[in-house]
């Protein structure tokens, strides 16, 4: 065949080029292109020569994930709606250049799509960036919404804890010029709903701000141009002890070890309102313009989770950095304290769940005069809600149905079809829930069992008797009671039944 | 600045390569590079370099898009969920082999990543390549499962019509070994009820069998390896007259105008069981035994179709071919017979808004060991469904509510921040829809503006007389009645009033 020779010349140039040490470049263009022609030779033989498997990071919801993940986002839906957000959706890519400059370091992680002629385009990395274009594009200064969507992160995949290249994101935000810490507080408040109507255990959400951090950096000695540098390193303090941070700061960041060991003070304190209060007196502190707004305005933050009723769980932590570039007031990060399992011997920090901050001048980057809308919002890392969901539901008894039917049209005799396809198209038509077995003529057993496999609750069997009485039966699976209903009757008692109207 | 220095140099490398005509692919991959430095030169200096859209054939759905779009959905998946169907969800990407082999000559339309190291991968053509690979993968031979997810063609967009380069697909498959024809019957079951429920007009569902197109082509003298190109001149069917597709046939694809003509004769022919009779009849076709399979299982088909009542809107059309390369039976496709609008002049189809069929071989090429497990499909078009009930509602005079929130909390004085956020935040916990303007002291009027352009049917007004009194002033929006409600009875009172508990 001239495909198969086709493929061998490839192979042989493949051969030569590694041979003659080429360009890697080179020989990984020439390998893929030798990929693609065995492929297409395998799918056009019709024999199997593909990897099975979903890309790496990724993975299949089968039915059984997807009933976890819609009991999460209804939770979580729910909650959005209660506080009056809209939604939008936006494109899975937007052009390479409209993520170009958001995301500081993390920026490598970004997918690009190939440049197949045409716009250059990426996947979109998170959900606050494009919400940031779609406000600019469409000249919206204010607006609440919600956003549910899939991310895409060439990060290195840890799937048992929840770790994935291609993630959901549950996002909330608060768009417009509004008096102070208003709508931060009330993010802070859905985190808190959210993680309680879950079930997910304890949890603490740790606030700080960029500006009590910016301030801080500046009366502790670190030159402006490490800033970013050195807040990255205070944003490993929740999976590295402190001894390690400074010698990350001062051996590989240059700086000096006084002002590590004065930040080293603060970071390691957390609290609440008395810690910011004891902070506002700080003499170096309250020196710094910066920290003493960022200061005022968690203080009055405070006052409104106060009013909330939700501080038990906030914990003020000079320790918080949060990674991303674009945050530019109040940021704040939800862990779960430990996992379910009470015999578990120490206690597991499965990590951030949630998310978020202020970021005032995010909209202004995409708007032609830089016009700035402040926005707030909250992000909820939903992977990991659905790892401890699953792995509580396979722990716990409980059978999870997949589907929502309520009744299977069954017969007990044979040549009785045409009959099931009248009375299941009756059903239907009614807007009951119905099923029956696509087989000519299948055993009463078998439509039992499956009646029992999936959880069906009622079976309505049709039989010569039955038809000649102008009835069905209608069968109880969970107590095998069987009784005779009108057929005009069927559809009000299934609905009855299965209290579903 | 060194980045400015840089950008001029790379500017300069450009217009080199264009003066030296270089290879375009060179110009291009330099012109890029320049582009994302500009870009990034921009994001540095806080300016404004960006084009601010979204790629093309793209675009986002606004709260008002959404709520039309979640309408339509909803109607759809309670369809699905009617009959049974459990949920499945697949990655955006897949490996680019998997995808490779299935799509005939429309694979140029594949969106492929850009190869960062690691697999080769692209986003999703169709939701039915990844379902085929999931079954395989999984060694599942038996499930019915939705599937609602965007997909990705870089196919030439015409937004007005709802064709776009990302969009939704929503599919409902059965996948088994059963008894002829009872899943593809309920396929169609399914599309009539769909587009009964959204009531988009008159509609007619196509339906042909590629095993039948396949015997037509035999019986007419069509060379076995035209089969492919003729069949999809045939496809064209529907947007340009015979004779258009007649002289494609004969001019580029080299059939000859006998067998041309024969085939004329049959795709003309369209009807019910009667021309189905007719063709099992006929001298020709009933001596081909794939026609004569196909025949004999459409019968089977239209008679199931008249116990669903539904053979009213079914068409049984030998023009039907569906460009797909996978289908192996019976190919259905649901065209909208004419637009909204009665007094448009002409009917004008806006084409197809459901298609599907049976594939019993796509699930096998996956497999290792060549398994077959028959399948069968429907996918609906919601893009063109979305773009009619868009311009029907603009027509409408209906304002369509893009939040469900039951109540504003709002104060009638100054001073009233912290008790207004005292009663949201009872009402929330309570699952009370609510929201509050985000000022510390709005005025009444503008608090009851914003009741009536979102549409929140009442108002919670704290006052200093209704605190002292222990109750809330409940206003009516509609009716601008105002009662006092006693702070404990106040969620009942809300519930009542928006029926919603």
């Amino acid at each position: 065949m001239a495909e198969e020779a086709a493929v061998r010349a490839q192979a042989d140039t493949v051969r030569r080029l590694k041979q003659d040490k080429a360009d890697p470049d080179e020989i990984a263009k020439e390998v893929a292109k030798l990929l693609d022609m065995k492929a297409q030779l395998g799918a056009d033989e019709g024999k199997q020569k593909f990897v099975l498997k979903t890309p790496k990071g990724t993975r299949d919801f089968g039915p059984k994930e997807m009933a976890i993940r819609e009991r999460a986002f209804k939770a979580i839906i729910s909650c959005f709606k209660r506080h009056g957000a809209e939604v939008i959706d936006t494109p899975v890519f937007e052009l390479k250049e409209t993520l170009t400059g958001k995301y500081g370091e993390d920026s490598k992680l970004i997918y690009d799509l190939k440049d197949q002629g045409g716009e250059l385009l990426s996947l979109r990395y998170d959900l606050t960036v494009p919400f940031a274009r779609y406000l600019a594009m469409n000249k919206i200064t204010n607006i609440k919404r919600y956003h549910i969507a899939k991310v895409y992160r060439r990060d290195n995949p840890a799937m048992t804890r929840g770790r994935y290249r291609e993630f959901y994101q549950c996002d909330f935000d608060i768009a417009g010029q509004f008096d102070p810490m208003i709508p931060d507080a009330e993010c802070l408040k859905i985190v808190h709903e959210i993680l309680s109507d879950l079930q997910l255990g304890d949890f603490v959400i740790k606030v700080n701000d960029r500006r009590i951090l910016d301030g801080m950096f500046a009366v502790c000695g670190v030159p402006d141009s490490k800033f970013r540098t050195i807040c990255s390193s205070v944003d490993k303090l929740d999976k590295v002890p402190w001894e390690e941070v400074r010698s990350e700061m001062v051996g590989e960041k240059g700086l000096s070890p006084e002002a590590a060991d004065r930040i080293g003070e603060y970071v390691q304190l957390h609290g609440g309102l008395e810690l910011i209060e004891r902070l506002l007196q700080d003499p170096k502190l309250s020196q710094n313009k910066l920290a003493k707004e960022g200061l005022g305005d968690v203080k009055l933050l405070f006052e409104y989770l106060t009013l909330f009723g939700i501080t038990g769980k906030i914990s003020f932590d000079l320790s918080l950095a949060r990674g991303l570039d674009y945050y530019t007031g109040v940021i704040f990060e939800a862990v779960l304290l430990q996992q379910e399992k009470e015999h578990v011997e120490e206690p597991v920090s499965v990590g951030s769940v949630a998310g978020g901050g202020r970021y005032d001048g995010l909209v202004g980057m995409f708007d032609p005069k830089g016009r700035k809308v402040p926005c707030v919002g909250v992000s909820i890392g939903i992977e990991r809600i659905f790892s401890i969901l699953e792995q509580r539901l396979e722990a716990s008894e409980e059978k999870i149905r997949t589907t929502e039917t309520q009744v299977l049209v069954a017969s007990a005799q044979k040549k009785l079809l045409e009959e099931r396809l009248k009375l299941i198209s009756e059903l239907w038509d009614a807007g009951i829930k119905a099923e029956m077995l696509y087989k000519k003529n299948p055993k009463l057993l078998n439509q039992l069992q499956y009646c029992e496999d999936t959880g069906i609750p009622l079976v309505a069997i049709v039989g010569e008797q039955e038809l000649k009485d102008g009835v069905v039966k209608l069968r109880i699976v969970a107590t095998r009671e069987e009784v005779n209903v009108r057929r005009e009757s069927l559809v009000e008692e299934i609905r009855i039944r299965t209290n579903q109207c």
